[in-house]
C-alpha cells in the first residue's frame, strides 16, 4: 500500500476533491506511484489529509471513471493495472520543458507583425479615442426598458437563435431604414446581421478573394480592411485617395483584375472625403466588367453636419456588384456588436450557404430590442439628436485646436461624423506626438499609420464623439504641451 | 425646359422625396435628360406631381448634393453640365443585363457544394431537432431579470465594449467555472469570448492552419468542424472514430504532420463516445512532438447522465498545446451567442493579436449580465436541473423508440448530452428516413451524413433536449411512419 504523499490547502481556490484528484492523478502520469498499487483507504487518506472521507471519495470516484484507478472490492482502490500512459506522459513533460509553442499560420505571424492603431488607454472612452460615439448622450435608460420587454417577451424562436442570417423583424427593421435613410435599394432577405464591420469583411472576403488575389483598398485608409484583407491571404493593393475619393484610375491601371474593392465613399476614413459621382459610376462600371465586387462601407453616413447625406453607392449599382456593410456601433454604441451586410441578389445563395447549419453572430434578444428601438422611432429621434451634437463637438474641437495648436495643426474639413483629421506640421512626426499625448493620458491616431507604400501623410485623426465640448480644451492644451515637447527634442 | 413625366405613388412605402428623386437620377443616369438642361421650377414639379412643395425641393436638394443636378439662379435647376457618368451607367446596364455575376472564391463554391444538415422545419424547436436545449425549462423570467438589471446599470465602459477578447468579469467567471466544473487550468487572461463554437473554430484555424495543411478531423463528426476546416482552406482528414474516441494511431500514420486535430473527447458527435484516457495522452504526446494544435470541443459535457463528468483534455495538457473551446448555446440558450476559447499561455499574444483594434464579438451587456448568472450560482442550479431533465428525457426517447421502432432501431448507449444515434437497419436507407420523417413534421439527422470517404454508417441522430418527455411518442410514432413508408417502396 503506498502513502500518497499528498499536500492539500484548505484556503486555495481550487476545491478539496479537485486538489486531491490532481495531486493523485499527477503522481500517477509522473510514474510515482505503481500501475496496479493498491491505494490507502478512504477512511486512512481522510485522517491523513484532515478532510471529510466524502471529499476523498469524490476525488477517487473522478479518478475511476477517468480510468486512473479501479475498483476492486468494496474498500480497495488500485491504481489501474495497464496504464499506458506515464511513459507519454513523461514525453509531452520532456517537451513541454523545452518550451516550444505551436507552430503558427502565416497569416498568425503577419498578424503579430502588424501594427495596431492608437493604444487603449484604458477601458473608458476618452478624449480623443476615434470611433467612439457620444456615449453621455445615448438614452441608456430608454435602452434598458426596451431591452428588459424583449428579454422578459422572449419566446421558444427567440432563445432558438431562429435563421442563421438573422431575426427576420431585425432585418425587416434594418431594411426600412436603409432604404429610407441611406437610399439602399433592398428587401429584408438581402440584410445578414453581422456582429459588427470587421466579421462582416472577414465574411465576404471569404466568399469573394481567393489567396493571393487582388483587393483595393483606400491608401490612406481605415485598418481594419488592411487587416481583413490579410487575414483572408489576399494582396491589397492601395490605391490612392484625393479628394475625390478613391481613384479608381490608378486602381484600373495597377490591378484591373482585383476581385474586390473595398470603399467607404460617403465619409472616407481617415480623410473624411465624398467619393464623388464621376468616381462612383467609374467604380461601379469597373466592377460590373471585372466581375468583381464592391464593398461599400457606410460606417458613420449617418452624421453629416452640413446639408443631408449623401445617398449610398449601394443605390447606384445595376450590376449586383455592391455589397453594403452597416453598424450600429456608432449610432448606437460599440458594445452592442451589432452590425449587417446588405447583399446583391445573385449573391444571396452562396451567404445562405456560408451560414448554413449556423446562426447569426449576434444575439437574438438584442436584435429583437434594436428592432423594436428602430420602430417605434427610438432610433431616428437619437441619431437627429446625434447629428446636433456631433456639429457642436466638432465646432468645439475645430475651435480648441485653433487655440493650443493653430500654427501647426491644419484640420480638414470636417462636416461629418465623429472623427476629424489634421495635417500636422512636416517637421513634427505624428506617432512622436501621438506617443508623447499618451503619456499625458491624450488618446490620438497618428495619420501616416493609415498609408501604405509611397504614401506619406503626417496629421492626427481626433474622435471627438464621446468628448463634451466643454472638455475639448482639456485635451487640446495637453496635446499642445505633447507637440511642445515632441519640438523641444 | 424638359418636361419630366414623373410618376409617383402616394400608396407605396418609399416616401415621396426618395420616388421623385430616383425618377429624377434614373431619367439622367439614363442619358433621357441631357446634360445642362435646365429643369421646371419646385412649384411647377409640386402641381405636376400633385405633392407638396417642400417634398419636391427636399429631392432636387439631394440630387444638388449628390452632383446629378447644379443650382444656377435663385428658383433656376440645371442638370450638371459635365456629367460623365451616362455612358458608364449605360455600360454598368448592359453588363447587369447578361446576368453575369460576381466571381467566387474557391471556399465559396465549395460551400455551396457541401451538404447542410437536417432541414429544418420552421423556426421554433421541434421534435427531434439535434442540439436544442430544454427551452421550455429555461428560467426566463429570472434571465430577463437579470439581463434587465445590468442594462440598466450599464456603464460607458461596458457601451463602449471594451477588451477585445472579453468582458473582464466574464472572463473570471467562465474561468472559475470551467476550472471548478470541467478540471480546466486556466486564468481569465486565457478565456476569449466568442458568438459560440464554430465562430471560435474559424478562429483558431486561422492561426494555425495554412491553406492546404493537414487538420485531423473526427469521422464521423461535427458537420461544423468540417466547414470550418473547408473555410480555412484546410486539407481536412477523416479519421475514424471508434469506441474509445478518435484512433490516434490512425491519425499519426496518416498525416502525422497534421498542423491541429479537433476532436470532442467528453462526449463525442454525434456517436456520444468519451476518448478513452491512453487515447487522450496519445493525441497530447503527438501534439508536443509535432508542435500541433489540439481543439477539445467540450460543447455538451456538462450533461452525463450516470456517473460523474470527465475532466477536460486541457487539464492533462502539459505542453500547451490544447486550445478548449465551450459554448453557452447548450448550457444557456442557443440565441444567446456567447461561447469562449481557452488559449494556452504560448498563444496568448497571437490570439490578441488577431482581435487588436477590434471587439469581443459579443454583446457586451449579455457578458455582464451572463457574468452575474454564474457568479449568483443560477448557472450552477440550472445545470443540476438541467441534468435530471436530460436524464428523464433521454428515457422517455429510449422507451419511446423501443416501442414505437424496436425493430429497426438500435440506440446506443446515451449516457451523456441531449442527443442520442441509433443505428438503422443497413437495409433502411437513413437520408430516405430523414426526409419522409420531414414530410411528416418531423426532424432528424442522418448518421450517413456525418461520414466522410469510406466510413459507412446508417443511423439517425435524435435531438431529445427541446422534446417533453410526454411528446416523445408523438415523434416516434410519426418516425415510424416514416419508416414503414421507406420500406414499403
Amino acid at each position: 500500500m503506498a502513502s500518497l504523499l499528498l499536500h492539500v490547502d484548505d484556503g486555495a481556490e481550487v476545491p478539496l476533491h479537485r486538489q486531491i484528484f490532481d495531486g493523485i492523478r499527477n503522481r500517477i502520469l509522473a510514474g510515482e506511484v505503481a500501475a496496479g498499487v493498491r491505494l490507502p483507504s478512504s477512511r486512512q487518506l481522510a485522517i491523513e489529509l484532515g478532510v471529510a472521507r466524502s471529499t476523498v471519495l469524490q476525488a477517487l470516484d473522478a479518478l475511476i471513471a477517468e480510468g486512473f484507478l479501479v475498483s476492486r472490492a468494496a474498500s480497495s482502490v488500485c491504481v489501474a493495472p495497464e496504464l499506458p500512459v506515464a511513459r507519454e506522459f513523461a514525453a509531452v513533460r520532456r517537451v513541454a520543458a523545452t518550451g516550444r509553442m505551436p507552430r503558427l499560420s502565416a497569416v498568425a505571424r503577419l498578424l503579430l507583425a502588424t501594427p495596431t492603431g492608437a493604444p487603449r488607454l484604458g477601458a473608458a472612452p476618452r478624449a480623443f479615442r476615434p470611433g467612439i460615439p457620444a456615449l453621455d448622450l445615448f438614452p441608456a435608460a430608454l435602452w434598458a426598458r426596451i431591452a428588459a420587454r424583449t428579454h422578459a417577451r422572449a419566446g421558444f424562436a427567440l432563445l432558438e437563435g431562429g435563421d442563421p442570417a438573422g431575426h427576420r423583424d431585425f432585418r425587416a427593421a434594418v431594411a426600412a431604414h436603409v432604404s429610407a435613410a441611406r437610399g439602399v435599394r433592398c428587401t429584408s432577405e438581402q440584410v445578414f446581421v453581422t456582429a459588427g464591420t470587421q466579421p462582416a469583411l472577414e465574411e465576404i472576403l471569404r466568399l469573394v478573394l481567393d489567396p493571393g488575389a487582388a483587393a483595393w483598398i483606400e491608401n490612406p485608409g481605415y485598418l481594419g480592411t488592411r487587416r481583413a484583407v490579410l487575414t483572408a491571404r489576399g494582396r491589397a493593393i492601395p490605391i490612392r485617395v484625393d479628394a475625390e475619393g478613391l481613384d479608381v484610375g490608378e486602381g484600373v491601371r495597377r490591378a484591373p483584375d482585383a476581385r474586390i474593392a473595398l470603399v467607404a465613399p460617403s465619409h472616407q476614413y481617415p480623410l473624411g472625403v465624398t467619393m464623388s459621382l464621376a468616381r462612383r459610376m467609374a467604380l461601379l462600371a469597373w466592377a460590373a466588367r471585372a466581375r468583381a465586387v464592391v464593398v461599400e462601407d457606410d460606417y458613420d453616413c449617418e452624421f453629416r453636419h452640413r446639408g443631408r447625406p449623401l445617398t449610398a453607392l449601394q443605390g447606384l449599382d445595376e450590376a449586383g456588384c455592391v455589397i453594403y456593410v452597416g453598424t450600429f456601433s456608432k449610432t448606437m454604441f460599440p458594445g452592442l456588436r451589432i452590425g449587417f451586410l446588405v447583399a446583391p441578389p445573385a449573391l444571396l445563395k452562396v451567404f445562405a450557404a456560408a451560414r448554413a447549419d449556423g446562426f447569426a453572430p449576434a444575439s437574438a434578444l438584442e436584435q429583437e430590442a434594436l428592432a423594436a428601438f428602430i420602430e417605434e422611432g427610438h432610433f431616428a429621434t437619437h441619431l437627429r439628436r446625434m447629428r446636433v451634437a456631433y456639429r457642436e463637438r466638432s465646432a468645439a474641437l475645430l475651435a480648441a485646436l485653433q487655440s493650443d495648436c493653430g500654427g501647426v495643426l491644419t484640420p480638414r474639413s470636417g462636416d461629418a461624423g465623429m472623427q476629424l483629421t489634421a495635417e500636422l506640421d512636416p517637421a513634427i512626426s505624428d506617432r512622436a506626438v501621438r506617443a508623447a499625448a499618451a503619456q499625458r493620458g491624450v488618446e490620438v491616431a497618428a495619420l501616416s499609420e493609415y498609408c501604405l507604400g509611397a504614401e506619406r501623410r503626417n496629421g492626427l485623426v481626433f474622435g471627438f464623439g464621446c468628448v463634451r465640448p466643454a472638455e475639448m480644451r482639456a485635451g487640446t492644451r495637453l496635446l499642445a504641451e505633447a507637440i511642445a515637447a515632441v519640438r523641444r527634442r
